[in-house]
């Protein structure tokens, strides 16, 4: 049995879920690592059923403390830079929930640190849907050639969560916290996606709103103006393919409406998250008579099959949302274990961070933007 | 140009739908056939834009016309059978809607007087639904031995029209002129569909319910008890595969609403009429791996992938209802046409009959029963 | 019985199309009208089975013969814009297939002599979804408010007619002739649904590729350079509502693949021509809970319920493409009958054309371009 | 906190599923109860990353350690009988995987316990579907009447677990240790949901077949007699409302294929276990004009929106097959921190048995037997 301390920074929403997973990760995997949980005094509050170890007074105290192997960060978007640079700088394995940062100056102070500190340690931009057998198969199938040079792609990520005028202003919705609106709440999930499955986004135009314009303040009677946009409409292009992604949080009757459709010279592949459990792929070489052959899109079952280590419950169940958590969890920990890369990474969080700093430059000038 | 004289015997809904298809499908078809039509007087007073070349003062005189050749029957059940009989002792071509007969005597009548005149003329009884491209692309691939040998299937034809307890009585609901309920009026469709499909049912056992028993009498206010049975649940044999057929007339938010699935031993298929511009294919043999490999059903766009001779709109444009009935038409004129045979015709209408009278009995006996 | 002369320019595959919705129509509708075909002499020498009441020697004779009331225009794009003037000069009422031209420039030579000639016949551009039951549903729905203001819509229409890099140049893939590639052939029709359904577009910004870049010419050896586009992208605004148009003739597995989802302040709507038989509503005010409420898209069965005047079939039949174009030639030859006008008309057509003229210049440009 | 301790015998597939559902439903609920695990040797000897607090040399001796609160069923069905009745005399509380019992002589003997012991602790027979939100809703939404009388329901569970011929025979597969085949695999959970959604089953007509006669015998070159069915149609009734409930196990293409519908007087119910994250629902009092006014199956989206004491992850996320048994697992702690009573319970899993003996005896003698 391998032990494995994974320090908490932040613990809302998402840093619950991460740890969460830490824990039940062993049920889902064959695996000898045991993770033991470590935090700073703030997050030790909280109500969460999970024992730590040990509590810092501070985050630094947490990184510094050569008995912590992984720092695991869930704070709000503004604080992850100096958090990020100082667990590069000690040399940890990190594990971050995305963004990598709140705008391009940060993320490119933390890829400094990278550079400087010769950060060769395993880490992770939380970009969970890569971890969507649907989405693991869709990969397959075009790196297998089976849709064949791609010729143009469409993704779509919509939610509601922003409907609702009297919504109040929180972190996720000021700029300087949140770094941005859908795009970094959504958007980012995508562009991970496309980098992933399409290749590198090397050119952007984009145009965003503000739908409702104004926001009450929590906690007072005051409405002040809304800084981040609620939909954004990009075209994007990797060398010559192109594409499109469309955000909105202010989408009537969307839940996690995230969709994406491949289109390539010999084939083509679809996946919606109404039904993550399957991915559909057509193939053009398929005979198309008498009637209609056999031709059209399959939906191929995907379901929990993530292959051998994933040994419970059975493949053939179905899955959802967390699951893809638990994936991402473990293969990252697994990684740091074998001491190997794990993907995606710091590196890949990065990227993203680029195509969106272009997305919102290309917002603002209305021009087509080269990411760099 | 080819000349064939058709003359229309009942001109209710469906009477017209066939006038309209004899007229139209020169449009739909490469064909060198031109229809005319002819009638009996009471049909001739209807608004229907119709110019019938000729008007006979009943059916006898119509059928026994020698320039008529062929007769179409489209009055109530109950008078299928002198109709039937006068045009095979004519040696007419007949194209009868469905039912073949209203009870089992009357099919019997119908196929004594088959005999007795050696009738070997073109016939059709009007199961429009073996003409839908999917299900036509279903028999291919189950005759293909692509789903291998068959072990179980089900067929579910559910409607609406009856489920207003205020909807009146007609010839349609009394047991003396339609000869039942939903078996008549969906069933017969499905258990055609079953013999083309799957093979001959030869056993069933039955339970039907009338859910609204008693019904206003149209023109009256009194109201009476409905005799026709609005519910039928059935399960039958056809060898050693066994099946169930489901009908309903009083299923809330139906409204064509025929499905069917057939399972082998190396795959399946499905259909449902909510999209009948493809027909789903599952591969057993498919591989399985990595994740959900290849294997999925497949939804194969059929539209109205007819083959040569249907030359018109485009093979790739979605078709519906009408045009089922506008292919049964066009493949039936074209057996008259080239004097061949063409199905279903008369005998596999009297293979219909003998199942729904078997499921009669069934239900009333509460027993298994064999169709002979 | 009144009696409506249409003359036929044009005889391909759509000519054929209208010509038979002409005559058919009597069957779906009450109608007391008759019409009566005639035509030019190239017409008259195809196998389709019509009878022309007379062949003019050349158009202009024909739309210049009294005795003819509608002018009915399929002859390739760049041929539009005379036989427009003329009918328009004649004052004729005009039925067209789309678009309304194959350039802004001739576009504008048409509009002049619509307002030189002080044109107020009925006329029609033909964009024929206006009249799937589904879409004339979602248009209600809007107006109702039941989705309150818009807010961002998306629009898509694939095809797979170019995925085949042997496919020839045809009049349809040259600049010259067809005026556009994707845009022309797919766009234009959804560019009419927006206006119909959302509003004036007033600015675009678009991009486009051709992604087989040489095909082969008809009847040669040879390949020629390609000049219209596969793919176009844009991004288009009505007043303060956002969307995108997402177009290809490249997608490997789509057929008629038109989808487009409408989303307001109160509820959404969507649409897709996989099953145009419903239309798909999302009323936000619904109950959430408990568990979900009464909350989520309904699909309302919207079928061949076109209302009163379509009389046959029965309302819940389900309907497909051919259904609508009988749909527009009724609603128009309705109006002619009526000297009424009718919509979309000629003043449609051309603002669908200021919009495809906006596209292309913003392609070229790659800037946002103000429709005027 | 208040400790709860569970004793579990029998750890296969389902022991561990359930013991994984012990440690993590204080994530997903707001709960005071901490749950510590006991079990009996041979259990203690797997991989499971599990904890037990004690092991004890046999059952009994863990059923009379009065530190054991919890007695957690999940051995092979034969053996459920004994172990059921020692923990009934003992007055633990009990979870009991599905069935009862492996036939209803030894379910009879349980409820003969049961009474003689004056059973009245807090049970549970595991049918987890009653725990998947759409399904809570649909309970609900028949409750408030909002679909009228019910006339007739349809419930279906195929899986293709035993389409391979080469599957070896198990416990699963003989008729002694599992006491049935496809039935009691997956037919007992539609019929405690039959039960749950429309009332007590009291007759039944069944048809059962074992499609593949031999199968090998696992570790040696034998094959030998299948003894289960792997097919059963039922047809069955619950006062004036009728059913079917069609299973399979050897059915190509499905997964966990739980599907069911259930029609009533004023509107209708549809679930699928392909999208468990919704319950369609249609409501005939909607109106159904203008075209198809607001009339359609609405898509209620139901994920994880299971009330307050759920509180992790958040409500609008999706969920799949391993919730609903955390769901079931914390609903029965619950009861059991409270002292109250929880469904699906012992008398639930009876009535369960009786419908599933009626059905086999129904199936031997081909007609309809009354359950009681």
């Amino acid at each position: 049995m391998k032990n494995i301390n994974v320090g908490m920074i932040g613990f809302g929403y998402m840093g619950k879920m991460h740890t969460m997973c830490y824990d039940i990760m062993k049920y889902y995997y064959n695996t000898d690592v045991n993770v033991n949980m470590y935090a700073v005094s703030k997050t030790s509050k909280t109500s969460f059923p999970i024992k730590f170890e040990k509590i810092y007074p501070d985050y630094k105290s947490l990184i510094n403390d050569e008995n912590v192997d992984v720092i695991d960060i869930c704070v709000p978007n503004f604080l992850h830079k100096e958090i990020l640079i100082e667990a590069i700088k000690a040399g940890k394995h990190i594990y971050c929930e995305k963004p990598l940062a709140a705008d391009i100056e940060s993320a490119n102070e933390v890829m400094e640190a990278y550079k400087k500190y010769n950060y060769n340690k395993t880490s992770r931009i939380t970009f969970e849907y890569r971890f969507v057998p649907a989405i693991m198969r869709a990969k397959q199938i075009i790196d297998e050639g089976k849709i064949g040079n791609i010729i143009h792609f469409n993704f779509k990520y919509y939610g509601s969560e922003f409907l609702d005028p009297n919504r109040p202003i929180s972190w996720q919705s000021t700029k300087e916290k949140s770094g941005g609106g859908v795009l970094y709440a959504l958007g980012t999930h995508a562009i991970d996606l496309i980098h992933y499955l399409i290749g590198d986004i090397d050119e952007v135009y984009a145009d965003k709103r503000t739908h409702f314009k104004k926001r009450p303040l929590l906690g007072t009677d005051k409405t002040v103006d809304v800084e981040i946009e609620d939909i954004l409409n990009v075209q994007l292009y990797s060398g010559d393919k192109m594409g499109t992604l469309l955000l909105s949080q202010v989408a009537a009757g969307s839940g996690i409406d995230l969709t994406f459709e491949i289109y390539g010279e010999k084939g083509a592949i679809k996946f919606t998250h109404d039904n993550p459990n399957v991915i559909y792929y057509f193939n053009n070489e398929d005979e198309k008579s008498p009637i209609g052959g056999l031709s059209g899109f399959k939906a191929i079952e995907t379901t929990q099959k993530y292959g051998k280590a994933a040994s419970f419950p059975p493949p053939r169940v179905n899955i959802a949302w967390t699951r893809y958590h638990i994936a991402s969890i473990f293969d990252f920990i697994d990684a740091v274990a074998n001491n190997t890369k794990a993907y995606p990474d710091i590196q890949d969080g990065y990227k993203v961070q680029l195509v969106t700093d272009a997305i919102y430059k290309s917002a603002e000038i209305k021009k087509s933007i080269t990411v760099k």
